[in-house]
């Protein structure tokens, strides 16, 4: 699998195809497993973690007939192409960062990631465009199931699954959902969302993540339980929470137009108008203005784009997108240009003749 | 003379075509004489008045051959069309919100304009485009000299004219720059220049003259003495500082785009993407955002625009003339929406070829 070329477009659940996609960016399931044999990643020596990636990658290898999964020896990238596996959400921050032997296999359209040497043995994920649980769900058993197949993974039969933090233990599962709330975050009814969830022990994050923070109006919502319930229950606890979520963005969002349509329009326009001619620009205020620009999009005020580009400039603006495009290192001031730069060319059609 | 198709256009000394346009605005000289058989008009009954502005615009008249004057009777306008007068420099907002019979004399090109019953009887001026004050002087000179083959100034031997206010006594003369000095705004020298002004006796005004506040970064630059100093030295006073100010002015810019390139030409091309965009939007804001983008395109960092165009949207963009155009009184929520549709459709060339 060619880095460089990943670089050029995104995965499947980026398209906005999915259902919702107009506030639900993605679904995703990530399942936490471990070899029963070897000590947890944070206890094993480096002997051991090359023993583990060997056996698990091996395995994967094995399975590619009916699953297909790319391998990338993550301990072998440089701290750029890792940050922008994390950007592309196919590894997380942690094995960004972790040590010793450590990888991800990746199926072609970037749904399927399998993390190897995280905080566990393993990490699946089976990420979609919009509202789509049930498609995560059906594929994620699959892939543990061909995985499980040919590896023994660690199992209680009281406790579950066995992970390397307790909060893990039991499913092993986090469900999570990534939303986009500008209208709740206007009408400052965002807290009240908060306040529902934590109620349900589900966690809200930012757009990586745990400790990431929520920029540009869009969080992450899962669950903390992984004990005591089964994977379908925890499963269904958000699947009927996100409806009523949606439904109160939507009114959000249509109070803000019948109260002030002319200062919504203003706002949304002008961040289009911003991100069409700055020629310096910071990730932060790029996301907050997309953000802007991507309800403006889903309201009829913007009809010069499509949420697919819009979803797409949220992933390619990002730092380390922005230096695998340009095929060289930049400093934080040198990112700051060729952001502007995409994103002139990608939003003026001026400039999209010239260029 | 029909001030609905004044509204479409603008006056000669805004096209941006005099000596030093890229920050000299115009010059403007004008001067102040009395009746001297009439009460200056502070003084002045309703029938004095009267007989002063028939008196006055009747030898206007007279002079039809030689200096063609369009008589508007401005205590006959409603209060929008005298602030149009003033958005347009025609008359002072004294004339505009004083009481009684009063007028104006104005030429064709909008260059000369004679005001009856102000604060002094007779307060006539010329105004040009860029650095011209010997054309204004040789051009009121000339108006000045036909309307007193006509009129008896008051004159004393010792003190010179007559004037309602001491501080016009003497001469009568006022000589004023507008300068547009956002490089000096932006490095912070503005305040070395008002000191500099200061110790030569010279006022820094704003956009709309005496009591008006510096907004766009437009300074009128002006004398204050009348008295004691011939007129030809009082116009040299102001001719020899202007230079240095052009020259600091200039060398601000240099500075900017030398130390900054980058941010200099983010913050002017956002300033365009804003006006290109907004749906609703200030006076005050847009004056801003347009000294920006007129610096912008004096230093060649924007090409879709020339200085023309932008000085005629900073008259255009006023609350009057908005009005005007749209032929309706409109509210300031009203003004700001169509304030912004007018720059819409003016800077961004998609919304030229749908209009």
């Amino acid at each position: 699998m060619d880095l460089d070329s990943l670089a050029q477009h995104c995965g499947e659940w980026l398209r906005g195809t999915g259902p919702d996609s107009d506030i639900v960016m993605s679904s995703r399931i990530r399942l936490a497993r471990n070899l029963a044999e070897f000590p947890f990643p944070n206890r094993a020596d480096t002997a051991a973690k090359s023993e583990i990636e060997t056996l698990i990658s091996e395995r994967m290898k094995a399975l590619s007939q009916r699953q297909k999964l790319n391998y990338i020896r993550v301990s072998d990238l440089n701290a750029l192409d890792r940050q922008f596996l994390v950007e592309r959400q196919l590894i997380s921050r942690e094995l960004s960062e972790g040590s010793g032997p450590r990888g991800v296999g990746i199926s072609d359209e970037e749904n399927i990631s399998v993390m190897i040497n995280e905080e566990d043995h393993v990490r699946m994920q089976v990420i979609h465009s919009g509202f789509a649980l049930d498609d995560c769900w059906a594929e994620i058993n699959r892939v543990d199931d061909l995985l499980e197949h040919e590896i023994s993974f660690a199992f209680d039969d009281r406790l579950g699954y066995l992970t390397a933090c307790p909060t893990n233990v039991g499913t092993g599962i986090r469900v999570s959902v990534m939303l986009h709330l500008p209208g709740l975050v206007l009408t400052k009814d965002i807290q009240k969302v908060f306040q529902a969830l934590q109620k349900l022990r589900l966690a809200v994050r930012g757009l990586y993540g745990e400790g990431s923070q929520a920029m540009g109006d869009f969080y992450q919502i899962s669950n903390q339980v992984t004990l005591g319930r089964s994977e379908e229950d925890l499963i269904k606890t958000i699947k009927e929470v996100i409806p009523s979520i949606l439904k109160y963005e939507r009114r959000a969002r249509e109070t803000l137009l019948l109260e002030n349509r002319e200062g919504l329009h203003d706002q949304i326009a002008r961040a289009f108008g911003i991100l069409s001619s700055a020629q310096t620009i910071t990730t932060e205020e790029t996301l907050h203005l997309l953000s802007s620009v991507r309800m403006g999009v889903n309201l009829g005020l913007i009809d010069e784009l499509q949420i697919p580009a819009i979803n797409e400039l949220l992933i390619l603006t990002q730092p380390a997108h922005l230096q695998k495009v340009r095929k060289k290192p930049l400093e934080s001031a040198e990112r700051n240009i060729a952001r502007a730069s995409l994103l002139r060319q990608r939003l003026t059609a001026r400039e999209h003749e010239t260029n």
